[in-house]
């Protein structure tokens, strides 16, 4: 399913339908949050569950929107697989907005939490051969080489984190929330730490 | 009608617009899959046939996508037909979250489906034309009219597949389904099978 | 107001946040449809004032997206009354999935007609000084002053129609509906017509 | 968290992805435009504080567009900081299409009111070192500088009169909503006056 099918200009217009989809992905959660028709400001601190799950969901997928973004700039051809795995990819992002919504209904317990945590790590599923495909057919050279190499590393840890925070559920799901803001904060923080935890 | 008003300049702004339309009409679906205030991950499972009907809609769109996308690279004059045609492309995609809200609300029945398929149908009606369009007034060339034959042999295949399913739905609703999937599927895999059975 | 503040480049981002923004607004509208939950395709049937009035909606706002891509193609300076006077019409189109709504939810009754007709008008009102500021400072010669020329007449025939149909339906509201539809063949039709109408 | 690490294409696509969201903020709002179901064109007059919520906030959020365009065509290179600020910037305006809903909703009252302009205060705290960070790595140069400054001074304005509007809510809701209009014309109108206040 690898042949090249189209050059630079392809993948221009691949990101541009990426930054779409993922914009709108982004924006309708927060039709989630319904005003209050009741008077009085302490109507709004019925709706914390919902704006916290609004608040991890857009950071959790503006920081897909960035490492896409990192990723499609090592892009130099269009292949089949580059197409379909953009779309699976794009697909199990889609389902945060339901996700997150479950998981603000179900006020954070352990339920929501699980399939919340669930659907942060499918993307991730759809991420690794999409990264394989483009590091094979993209752009070569040791500064590339470099960033598939640490970034891949982060989506292990990232993965692993997520893992853990899914298991912790059973325990509190504070912990599994605690696992997907711990992921948050490597991708927003420099690459050195992680660096230094696996040893560059 | 099809005077050539604009060149690949004016192409690029259709594609965006496209891609921005189609990229709503794909996202916007998730809105259909409502997360349920009762607890129990046992709740979810009722949401099947809309989450089934999601993933089939995702699909069939996201296929329209790229294929719109492949399109549109052999393009060169922006006409009058070539933005009323698309237009209309756009608008019977636009009606699939409507007719996937129906298939999932009506749990696939013989009529959800019959809808379902029909609106399957109608994006072809414009892209027959779309694609003679920029056959005649787009990139000439051996390569070009090869993409054309076999992707204009692709559609028809996928019509006929389509129409067939229509007949069996009132068999059972299931087989309209499976010929939906079917045409993903194919559309999916290289393109040697469907030059096999057609003989290329 | 009118002041240069940027070249070429801005124009462009300028059509892709215009092309955002038509997107969303042609696509929302399909929200309005509401799957029937009813078993039985005769269900369907209740649907079809809000399904005309989608229809009517999505060739209005398609038709705008197309005059917009083609006036946009004749600038070259981004002024501050080009931003706001863009703005400006977007906001007016915005309002179309509303009026629709309205149109749809009063099964095309006199009051649903005028407001809809009123709000096809609004747009008019801010692209004409659109249309002269782009005159003004953007693309000159003999072709450019032609399409300005021939567009203008158009709009003017347009407004007009507008005016008459929304006179009419206070005999009956199909006629204001069938003013929307002459207008919309209008554009579809190639030029010469209007041309011979107005003397060219 | 600033090391450079992308040039200027790279901002092509912050901007394309920033101008989606914007475009999608701006436009959902009017969802909470509802339709009224019962006849008389006298039923939309209900529908007033709705309607000037959405009027004020498409100002403001197409302001706030303008505003990122003009300062992003200052932008040469993707720093860390200038992806998150960005971000945050886009999430802190994602929360206005809630903010307006509660506005309208409790009919402009105070507890309405003051969250609104909360929320139009926010953005401001992103947009402040989001300059700062364009200003440190973008264009340099006389006309670049004057640019700066003249909009700092004017976002500095934007926030005085905000909280001064804040403050004045206590005595009646309409002063608050009087310093969102004061903002919005300031930036509608041309430099000079600003310039004239703060002294050139």
């Amino acid at each position: 399913m690898s042949e090249e099918i189209e050059g630079k200009p392809g993948i221009g217009r691949i990101e541009a339908f990426s930054d779409g989809v993922i914009a709108i992905i982004v924006t309708i959660m927060v039709l989630e949050l319904k005003a209050p028709e009741r008077p009085g400001l302490g109507e709004l601190w019925h709706l914390w569950p919902v704006f916290l799950a609004y608040v991890l969901s857009f950071a959790y997928v503006g920081i897909y929107w960035a490492n896409h973004h990192r990723l499609f700039s090592h892009a130099r051809v269009v292949t089949n697989s580059l197409v379909w795995l953009n779309l699976g990819l794009l697909f199990s992002l889609s389902l945060i907005p339901f996700t997150a919504a479950y998981l603000g209904e179900q006020h954070f317990n352990r339920d929501g939490t699980i399939l919340y945590l669930i659907s942060m790590l499918a993307p991730a599923i759809f991420y690794v051969p999409l990264q394989a495909v483009i590091r094979r057919t993209g752009v070569q050279g040791g500064a590339a080489e470099a960033y598939h190499r640490q970034t891949s590393r982060k989506g292990v840890a990232a993965t692993l984190i997520y893992a853990v925070g899914l298991a912790l559920t059973f325990v509190s799901p504070w912990c599994g929330i605690a696992s997907a803001a711990v992921v948050a904060l490597l991708w927003f923080l420099p690459d050195s730490p992680v660096d230094a935890m696996f040893g560059s």
